[in-house]
């Protein structure tokens, strides 16, 4: 097939446009065979084949910057700067990334994952080629979605100030990855449906021309009404008003008007936005259909579109999802909050029950945590759901406005700890690092999906301060669910596995890695105490200085930051008591970023794992003893 | 004068509107003389006199909610609400504070001092009402430069959306702190300087209704076009677009226009966007004069406006200031970047020099942070500056696009450590803890203005990512600048005292406490060490060990949160080289937020202070006795 002879985009430049549609089918054909064993971000790659061909046919990657903004929908951009043969390991460990790499190709410049970073990065690149004096050209991609991000609106503001010449490239499919919220998504929705618009601006200049010549003021009047007719009628109104050139909209499958609308663009010289409609999932029906799902898939059958079961206990997210609806229909205060997650973050049904206590706010995580503040400030009690790495963005919310306030926020945060294949942008090793300083925080975590409906109801029972609890995307381990889940003390820890030699201090998903440690270090006559840290913060102050006391070496082990984690906390504890002497190591992730891969493969990489816990603990342990002894 | 009459605001209730005219005048001499003495934000609060004056006539505080952006402009408020007898004690410690205080009043129901909150918290108060079944009103009042931040923008794109009724006060001065920027600010301007709006709105419809009518789809479209008038005329058309009620613009300084208008917007059933335009330093016309210097502003001669000068050694950011025009006159790759602070980040000689060289994108410190990294990743040397407490706004950009990427932008953050009479909202306490853990950064923190200086051309001459250097809201020691600074060698720490009898690992401004603390200690005849640990990250490992080696009884004294600090990581880094035995206390900011005052008092309250330090030194020896000993 044509994509056969298309090693990089200098192999475009000599195709007519119905070469480039024939080319367009078989990406398409690519992409819906690779991914079908693969999984990864099917229905927004199809979105944009015409688009990202015209990009690159038109333009001059890697000398003319293209941005994609979170960079899921740069699977073509991939194929077509020489990566085609590399997709049997799309988001696998070592493999290629599921996003921009900049590792991977010249052409790949601006890395993401979290979304509506695009517009800041082409404001910074247009910049830096003026002060430069260069003359080439930037290009961002961005979503309808990503558009009400906080960021990329400040970009915008930023932009149609400064005026440098760049292509914004508005790419409207009606859904992120949930349903749009907002304003926005209304106002570009009014755009859509105006098919018309081209009609009625002709019909309205023949009407113009009608009103007879006026003298003095109010001809002046007229001339304004005659100047504003292009916002009015092509309705980029809201672009326009920010000081953007507005372009469009264009069918973004119609290889034809997609070139001719970006060389329009291009001929213009301050910044232009061009707006795109494009069907997320084109060409295959099945994500046609139901683009949500199909955002991002895992293995499927092309003919029936049939997703490969995944087997096993339910994941946390469904157990979050069941038990924050048992407690709302109980607990008329609670309301839940999500930044366009409500699939992810197990709020569907939620949503279906009940309607107007579910606030979903469109990506924007820094309002939905400040929002939830005034929600607790009024008595209800917000229940933000969020991935841990995306709370990233609302940390000064979350200190500023939540706790030092001391409002009754729970944070439900999801996805804490590895995430897999979607890699180093994505993964929750950060919370305890940049949350755990922060007063007033009650901060825990669960060592299995009963303990998990536990901690919910003990956060629904907490009306002292904000309440978090984090929990993994991982199946839970299969323990029976209690109907009737009771509340935790604040604070305290349990053991679950008694030793005299030693303990392993373990936090969530690491408890069975520590149990597992402590059977491999049985063999050798050592019998390891294992402790379930489920209060991160407080600490249970109590056991602690029993440990201490009982002189016990220690392991702490994480699955996050190693640095200002857990284990840290605890190291601050002691030193804070005056208990110096105790041998204590932190086992977590090391100071570097992650690549994707699989959870294990990512905890092998790093170490966690129970044969490195029992070697280290061995390790440990002459140490100590010369410690003891005096002579080191 | 009537003002001594006002002790709440129901004593409002009865006045005509010519008394409250007499007492926005009394008002008005109030705040003029009380700052004088106390300094404080006197323009903000003169330029909203008639404005709060309308709210509290019209509305019932506290059913009623008031929400004050950022919360500078509430002193007006706050004598209305019977805290005019405090206001000697204005920003002092334990005295009024500065911003809203819901301690202080049930009348202050939103606290902040970052800005750009107050949507979100109407949003979710409005939210909140509804789903109670309540019916009081919510009035949120921003500022023209706070509504350039991404989540007032995030907030007002779900406004829109939910179409629940409240009132957005637009309190529009043409300048924040410093002039606006943006497209957003064009767009008000334009509507400012459209003074005969209602003129033309007038003589509009006439001619509207002069066209003929027309049979079909021209007269459709005609009735498009009228319905389009008032989004033309009345200029609102950005917030209209955002899906807003639009009301205005009107003079913010006439009570009966103001009586009006709020009136009107009272009877609109969804959101309503009242633009009201103010004169900031209203009434005061040095202030009036120049309100960007009269902010915020010490304590100064009314009949003059001659300010109370400081004197001393130069204050951090004035070396920073010039510094960085020295390199920048050397190395054109830099730029200068700050996110509306070019005054209070001393950037405005910057700016005067290199004019394309400082690009100030308004409140939108997540912009900046992404747009810097694309400054960098085209080979510039981006300089962020900016305060350690709105550095909080950028957590995720500086993880996710500058770190993750491993890009050389220098981050300048002022105001580290205690910020005085601002407060709890404004200490810089946290950066460390949200920052250390954060692969790829490179953290410094000078113990004087001329290590500042040496720290500057490290972090110029630095080219393997991204670097920063903390600096704190006070002036220098006093020590000669060395007009060639010498880069440091990354890394490296410095003993600036002997001593074997112990060790005070200290930071920036904790090291004449360290020192004084060692003078202390030298009377009961201990020689202390005195460390300049003057890299946060990485540390000086080779010290570490060395002192290790020694056995050293250790302080580490930081103006820092306690928890995930500089000792922190030194308890972290002796645990994973496996020395366990040593003693090792933490002193810096507890668990908690810290209230306005000096910083001086700050410092007190926490127990920054050289006996402190000293007693603690003492303290820890016993046990550390006892340790060696075995009887622990």
């Amino acid at each position: 097939m044509l994509l056969d002879h298309i090693n990089g985009p200098q192999d475009l430049k000599a195709l007519s446009v119905s070469q480039l549609n024939e080319l367009a089918g078989d990406i398409r054909q690519f992409l819906i065979e690779k991914l079908s064993v693969t999984g990864g971000h099917l229905a927004p790659n199809l979105g944009v084949v015409e688009l990202t061909l015209a990009m690159h046919y038109l333009f001059n990657s890697p000398e003319d910057k293209f941005i994609y903004d979170v960079g899921h929908q740069s699977y073509v951009h991939k194929i077509l700067t020489g990566r085609k043969d590399q997709f049997d390991t799309l988001r696998k460990y070592k493999g290629l990334c599921g996003f921009i790499k900049r590792a991977e190709s010249e052409h790949d410049v601006w890395e993401a994952g979290h979304s509506s970073t695009s517009l800041s990065a082409a404001m910074g690149m247009a910049l830096a080629r003026d002060l430069k004096g260069e003359d080439n050209r930037v290009v961002a991609v961005i979503g309808d979605g990503a558009l009400t991000g906080g960021m990329a609106l400040e970009a915008l503001n930023h932009i149609g100030h400064e005026k440098k010449k760049m292509i914004v490239i508005l790419n409207d499919n009606e859904m992120s990855i949930a349903p749009n919220v907002g304003a926005l998504h209304h106002y570009l929705g009014k755009i859509r449906t105006d098919r018309h618009y081209q009609k009625a601006k002709d019909e309205l200049q023949q009407l113009l021309n009608k009103i007879p010549a006026i003298g003095g003021k109010l001809a002046k009047t007229a001339e304004r009404f005659k100047d504003s007719l292009k916002y009015l009628l092509v309705s980029g109104i809201l672009f326009e008003q920010f000081g953007l050139t507005y372009l469009g909209p264009v069918d973004g499958h119609d290889m034809d008007q997609m070139l001719d609308i970006l060389r329009q663009a291009d001929n213009i010289q301050g910044p232009v936005l061009v707006h795109v409609l494009t069907v997320k999932g084109k060409g295959y029906s099945p994500a046609e259909a139901d683009s949500f799902k199909w955002h991002g898939i895992t293995p499927y059958k092309i003919e029936s579109g049939q997703v490969v079961k995944a087997v096993g206990p339910p994941v946390y997210t469904d157990v979050f999802s069941d038990m924050i609806i048992e407690l709302a229909e109980k607990d008329e205060r609670i309301v839940a909050v999500t930044p366009a997650m409500p699939g992810g973050s197990g709020l569907l049904r939620f949503a279906d029950r009940f309607p107007t206590r579910m606030i979903d706010v469109g990506i924007a995580e820094q309002h939905a945590a400040t929002m939830c503040a005034a929600l607790a400030m009024e008595g209800l009690k917000p229940v933000y759901a969020v991935y841990s790495t995306f709370l990233q963005r609302a940390y000064d919310q979350v200190v500023h406005d939540i706790c030092r306030q001391n409002l009754n926020v729970i944070f439900a945060i999801d996805r804490a700890g590895f995430v897999g294949p979607d890699g180093e942008t994505h993964h929750g090793v950060y919370d305890i690092a940049f949350l755990r300083h922060v007063p007033n925080l009650v901060m825990m975590m669960p060592k299995d999906e009963n303990e998990l409906r536990r901690m919910l109801v003990t956060a629904v029972g907490y009306n002292d301060g904000p309440i978090a609890v984090r929990y993994p995307r991982i199946n839970g381990v299969g323990v029976p669910l209690d109907p009737n889940p009771q509340p935790l003390e604040i604070g305290q820890w349990e053991t679950v596995r008694e030793g005299d030699s030693g303990v392993i201090v373990a936090l969530g998903p690491m408890i069975p890695v520590a149990e597992e440690a402590s059977e491999l270090l049985k063999r050798e006559g050592l019998n390891i105490q294992v402790v379930n840290a489920r209060f991160i913060k407080p600490l249970d102050e109590q056991m602690l200085l029993s440990l201490a006391a009982e002189g016990k070496q220690m392991i702490v082990l994480e699955e996050g930051s190693e640095m200002g984690g857990l284990g840290s906390s605890i190291l601050e504890f002691y030193s804070l008591n005056g208990k110096y002497g105790l041998p204590i190591r932190i086992i977590g992730v090391p100071d570097r970023f992650i690549e994707h891969g699989s959870i294990m493969e990512q905890r092998l990489e790093v170490g966690l794992t129970a044969e490195r816990v029992a070697t280290e603990f061995k390790e440990m342990m002459p140490r100590r003893i010369k410690r003891v002894t005096g002579k080191q």
